[in-house]
């Protein structure tokens, strides 16, 4: 959208359209794309070394000169007019040159130059997420393992429903998240492709190294094909997709903490620092911070579908509206994530359960229904299905004369029974009574590989552990490749020496 | 979240909170909602007045240290460790008081508060958009206006179609608009119910007049249940729908304004203020700015969708999910499409038709066909299924021939006729193809009222500009009304006297 | 896609494009538009015959043949390849005519029948969803006016904040859901102009009688523009963004059931019929139904997104993609919102409320705390904060004490007041906490219009009832207007006489 | 929401919840689960067997009568009012028992139960899914290889601006298709674990195999938790979040393919069985099937939002809102992405290139500036800023003078040089203009790796095949996987004898 260097376009790009657009555009590309770009053009001064083009001397200029540039720099460069971070950064190092270095830039585009930097936030912006996702997971997971035998109601269809522990439920979010992790880390690995060297859209004239390329920006490999390079930015639909699913498992856990925290359930306190007041209703503490964090996922989802609305139905090509337009919103999205995950992690550092509210809620209910029915079953070869409609109708039986579950009543099972044409002793059914509506034994009854049973629990947060062991060393190695590539890029520029 | 003034929090809120929460929405409520702040709690001052509790010296100190509220005073009650605007803007009055005034703020709540301040927000941004959206009317019917002469193909499916002409064109761009005018206007209308006086959520103690107060603070009616009030954000809803169907509309629009300016087509122009270039192919004018614009329309269904996913599933109540962190983006969603419409207005003024090109796309095509086919079945009594086919087949044999269209073969044309069972004579034949294959007398052909013939056109656009005028009255005197009520509550406080 | 009738395509379109886009469109048509075809053909006719172009005996020939049109006689030429629904219909009413009539389909296109048909069907679901909103707003008011009295807890984020009614919180649902009818209507006679006359694109050659048109098949007025009458399917964003703010409003009451019918809360209760249970816990009751009515509303709001995807960046003008694909899903939204409101309609009429535990849960809250410091400052001139902080001082000092709220401890109040440098005796103390902390006052105590008083609510109740009966009159005007022109269409072409 | 068999509900489930949710949930699953319903009561028999709760005999007893339930014998359950297809399942077989099986269905629920099922349908669905994606991949790949040396205009901005070619632009289909192909691979594995062995939520009484249950049902794994076995569907957001992208990508192809089959372009043509005409406009072929397809493209993203707005802000655990109405389009996403394969395939296959008008579209502009500017910089050192200033100054010149690429003005270049002090002699300014502006030789001017040079494109699509192979192959172990494991449990049943 300039016009100051050559060609038709002789006006300057009205005070409209600097306003609304260039300028924008130019600082937010300035506050995160800079370092980026940086570094594309030192790795491109590295091949014209390689190809002969420049000399040593002046590819330690050029990059001597490019470590010195700042946002300020570039920011008074864009107060010359300049519309585009490209051009500016060309000039300050272009004022800064004792002598021209005329091949400087020769079959060079901004088009994979603009791409390339994109793709290499992201690729740090995926980076940092995933310690965000670790440090919450990790905060899941120590709340986890402090309350195996937690007991609580664990509801389905918003009833209370079976006895489980607050440690199975936290395991839960454990597991949800590393999943988040491992699904993040394929999309970091399918983005790690180096742009570069497409060009404008077709490839380039010179006999440009892209693997060396690749390597020197601390990819994995270049994107095979020009088109694509320039054309494609699926990588802002891939990655915000992945916030927008975090931020619905996540506003699903928010959801239960919110209503547990609730007056009626009253299971879960925060610390002042986390909680609010209102002046007017002082005995009360609120969680808006609850409210926040699972207001704030509604956004991850809404990014997400900004940037499929935003490609939608665009030519195959490369395009100001999908290169910048469409991924206007991107950086706010990655913010967005980093603070539910941030917010979500201080939660549940915070967080205090309220065990004699959680127990008192266990003891109110009949939870036993189902194991004295496959006891039924199993001890006294009753038919499934009968033995479940004795169950039930003990249970009603109790509820309507108003026993808790604790007061047995064999007899009324055993006539119940016998109106379904079954014997049950009186000592049986006492001690069947008695086995399935203790809630303190309720737990340990399970057996199943990953049931609340305390000692499952365990076992699947000791496999957890070892998995988002193995998640964040590969997240390290990815990074890593980065910081080396950078170090290596510097040598081949001589910034630094091999001694160093 | 604060708890400095009373009750049971004892810690400060983390600093946490402070940085990712609590100060961003400080920001944002002082950039937005501040001037809405000042003028409802001079509406609450007159009522303490009314109701006798604070006399008419109190009232206009009141009054007079509320006009004196800055955003910069508001900024050093935040950096005081205050956590939300309402209490900043209590202690900046409460310390400029020379004596104490007890009653201030009794039976009052920051839930209405907030609601009522956000709907005047809400009210003035719909006020601004609707300027910016008639602008762009009134810019799409001048370039309707001189162009209903100019011809051009009307497309469907890709496929040039029939003859139109641009000036019918752009009136369709201004009848859609309008359209969204009088919804916008309507979505006001529905909006302008004032929440003040709700309370928390149950109503109030005191005997407030909601009536008066609405109209203090230029209101339509109050709000008729406190719950709704306080609960309800509806408006951010109603208002980002608009604002989506309005980007959806115009994505369609600007989708033909860049094919039309590509250069298969190379219809259309913009002057270089508003074009781009590429360096490397200075030949070339590109139009980031359409690409701009239309991409930005993405946004604002996106918002939307931010703001249905930010409300649901939350109960109907107060809450900060719904009153704060679902409407984060709702500013962002009005100054978005303030963009869109600007840029589209600026686009629309600098545009040129290259009217030589366009009637050269006309005049390649067989746009008679239709045509011929009427008049067969209306001259030659032939059915009109088959008139088609014989229309169809003389088109076909012509295109085969390599004729144009104005070359014409009446004999070719009573062969296929004859071949099914119709005669044509060779006068009628000349005559029949001469009329229905003259590009420039196409528009002049059609009679319907509605249709692109330049009279037809020439009476949507004046009805176009009536409509216009009567929608934009209705829009300055909802404008008028709230400056008239912020003139009257300062007659109320004391703050001007009648004279003035 | 059909090419049987003339030119070019001499193949036919291949089995995958029958199979997958062609026979569902045509069942669908068939399904949703067969009735609006066959008006507007009648319309056509009688078009015709006002013009002169065929006779008495003709039309009334024409309009017999098109009244005997069926599904199955469709299906039937569906069978014989026929790809589209318009040229079954021509081809079924053909084979019955005795004698050809020449002049019949001519100057006519498919387009401005496709889109006028769809506009129709728009039209009567639209005018059925407000039948179906009215039902549940009814059985809203209906729940609201019997239930003034019954005090249950108001909450404000998650924690029960003032002693409130149900009936108060039913009449904020009858509130919102008539602002739902009164959008809906404006947003019916937005879209209640006729696009029949367009033709295919550019208007037609024959003089119709485009006002006349749009009288013969219900419309209020024709569509101005011939463009904007076959290009715009606005009319599917705007009932489907209604749609969805339905859903996002019903969403929210919805989350408020579900909680308040889940065990910790247990408010609500529903009949059997409208309950489900789990065989395992036979003593529960669950409420799958406020499940899936909560999960239909997403639909909604999904829906509409479809709709602004299907129609971005597409080219202004008919198309398949925005006539035909871009509303593939309308009448599923319709029916989604149909279902929606009579599944809510049944819970409301069966809901029953649990009183004693509403009155519990109320009871055990210390709700007066915003009252007592309102009276500290209107009796006792303390300065509201502080008063406020007294206020919250004592709450906490009884909670702590673990008194009840009706376990007055005035001596408390007293001393806590004096800490903060005010006198309150005896007698005004116990006084004060008497009033401020009988829950069974509350609602009572409050005065402002639209508050949870229960006159104030009957207020709103009538006003609501009033609002209904002037809508729903509204509504049946439009319904009127269609049945209405139907028989004047069948008088224009002689098939009923004036007598009957 | 039965409650035929047991507890306290007494009265038949309501007409309108049957016809409203019951009927077509149950016919869903019919439709879509009954398979997997089976082939897990099959592998729960096999674990009873296994366990010793019931002997060989009635394990192939058990199997048979499974393996001889149909959709019709399911659909007669339902009339018998049944509501769910688990029971209808359970009555089926049971009314086969010769003599009842009384600890069949003991300790099982129906919420693993069918969220296992569910699993089974998307594994299935996805398998499908990547057989379509690869299908319309090869068809990709091979209209790439047969066009990499047909020249076409590349456009970047809606502009020519570089010579490619057509098999390079297909070239880049292809290695989308195969991302979105390791993507689906990926999400395939991620969900590859068995929920079976959850029970309600908290795990099972009786010692399951977990991992014999996974294995003899193909998954990979079983799923660690109980709880987020029968809570998640994370699945059904991940596969639509797949749809989805594949769906946006599609959408950018498809647009490109739009328009150049349209008038001005005329770059394409497609079989008539693929095309459709207007009647009135018979020399026209339209290309409805393209809009169609990128029309149905946008369902895919409607769809996940539809899913994500589904399950947002519900509590984490087993309920109806996401098991069921939150995945109620989920089979239909899959449908349309099907369709929208299997169109976009047959419309490669039958796609036809117009070379003549692709290469009329390249010879007309003038592509070559920036090659000139890059040999300016290279041959003649000027700098390279300047060089494109002097490349784009000869260029308009040209254009200004009306002359095509192919006349030479060498002593304008010469000129224009001169202007900026830069000696460029007669011979070489012709030689750099012959070999800048000719178009046929531009792609073979490229050389880097995955340029458009026919030697680059050609070893892109060499590996490309290579990978295509390779992800095949991956998804066949998958499919053996189930098939294996279907045999393997009919061998545990005794259903057929390993001699088979």
């Amino acid at each position: 959208m300039s016009g100051q260097l050559s060609g038709r376009v002789t006006e300057d790009p009205s005070a409209l359209v600097r306003e609304l657009v260039l300028d924008p555009q130019f600082r937010y590309e300035t506050r995160t794309l800079l370092p980026s770009y940086v570094a594309i053009e030192k790795a491109i001064v590295a091949e014209y070394l390689r190809m002969g083009l420049i000399d040593a001397e002046q590819a330690r200029t050029l990059g001597g000169l490019l470590d010195d540039v700042t946002p300020e720099r570039i920011e008074d460069a864009r107060q010359q007019n300049l519309s585009d971070i490209a051009l500016a950064l060309e000039r300050t190092v272009t004022e800064g040159l004792a002598a021209p270095v005329p091949v400087w830039h020769v079959d060079r585009s901004r088009n994979d130059l603009q791409a390339c930097a994109q793709v290499m936030y992201a690729k740090q912006r995926l980076r940092e997420t995933a310690g965000q996702l670790h440090a919450l997971a990790d905060a899941a997971r120590r709340l986890a393992e402090r309350s195996v035998d937690v007991l609580m109601p664990g509801y389905t269809h918003f009833q209370s429903a079976q006895v489980i522990s607050a440690g199975f439920y936290f395991a839960a979010l454990d597991e949800r998240l590393l999943r988040r992790s491992r699904r993040l880390l394929f999309t970091y690995d399918a983005i790690d492709a180096c742009p570069l060297g497409a060009g404008a859209l077709s490839g380039q004239e010179l006999a440009w190294d892209r693997e060396r390329i690749a390597r020197l920006l601390g990819f994995e490999r270049p994107e095979p094909l020009a088109l694509t390079a320039v054309a494609s930015r699926e990588w802002a639909l891939e990655a915000t997709a992945e916030l927008g699913l975090l931020g619905a498992t996540l506003s699903r856990f928010c959801t239960d903490l919110l209503m547990w925290a609730g007056s009626e359930h009253g299971f879960l306190d925060l610390p002042d620092a986390l909680s609010g007041i209102s002046a007017s209703m002082p005995q009360k503490k609120n969680y808006p911070l609850l409210e926040r964090i699972r207001g704030k996922t509604a956004h991850l989802a809404a990014f997400h579908v900004d940037a499929l609305l935003g490609q939608r139905n665009t030519p195959y090509t490369n395009l100001v509206e999908v290169s910048k337009e469409a991924g206007a919103h991107v950086a706010q999205a990655f913010d967005t994530g980093r603070d539910v995950l941030r917010l979500f992690t201080a939660v549940l550092e915070g967080l205090r359960l309220r065990e004699d509210r959680l127990l008192a809620a266990c003891e109110k209910e009949f939870f036993g229904g189902f194991t004295l029915a496959n006891q039924l079953t199993l001890r006294h070869d009753i038919p499934w299905r009968t033995a479940q409609v004795i169950a039930g109708g003990y249970v009603l039986a109790a509820v309507r004369a108003g026993h808790t579950p604790e007061e047995h009543a064999p007899d009324v099972l055993r006539e119940i029974a016998a109106g379904h044409g079954h014997t049950v002793d009186a000592v049986d059914a006492e001690a069947l009574l008695q086995d399935a509506f203790d809630v303190r034994r309720a737990l340990r009854r399970m057996s199943s590989a990953g049931s609340a049973h305390p000692d499952r629990v365990g076992e699947v947060l000791a496999a957890q552990q070892q998995d988002a062991k193995v998640l964040a060393d590969a997240w390290a190695v990815r990074a890593d490749a980065v910081r080396t590539a950078r170090a290596t890029t510097d040598r081949a520029l001589g910034l630094v020496t091999d001694t160093e």
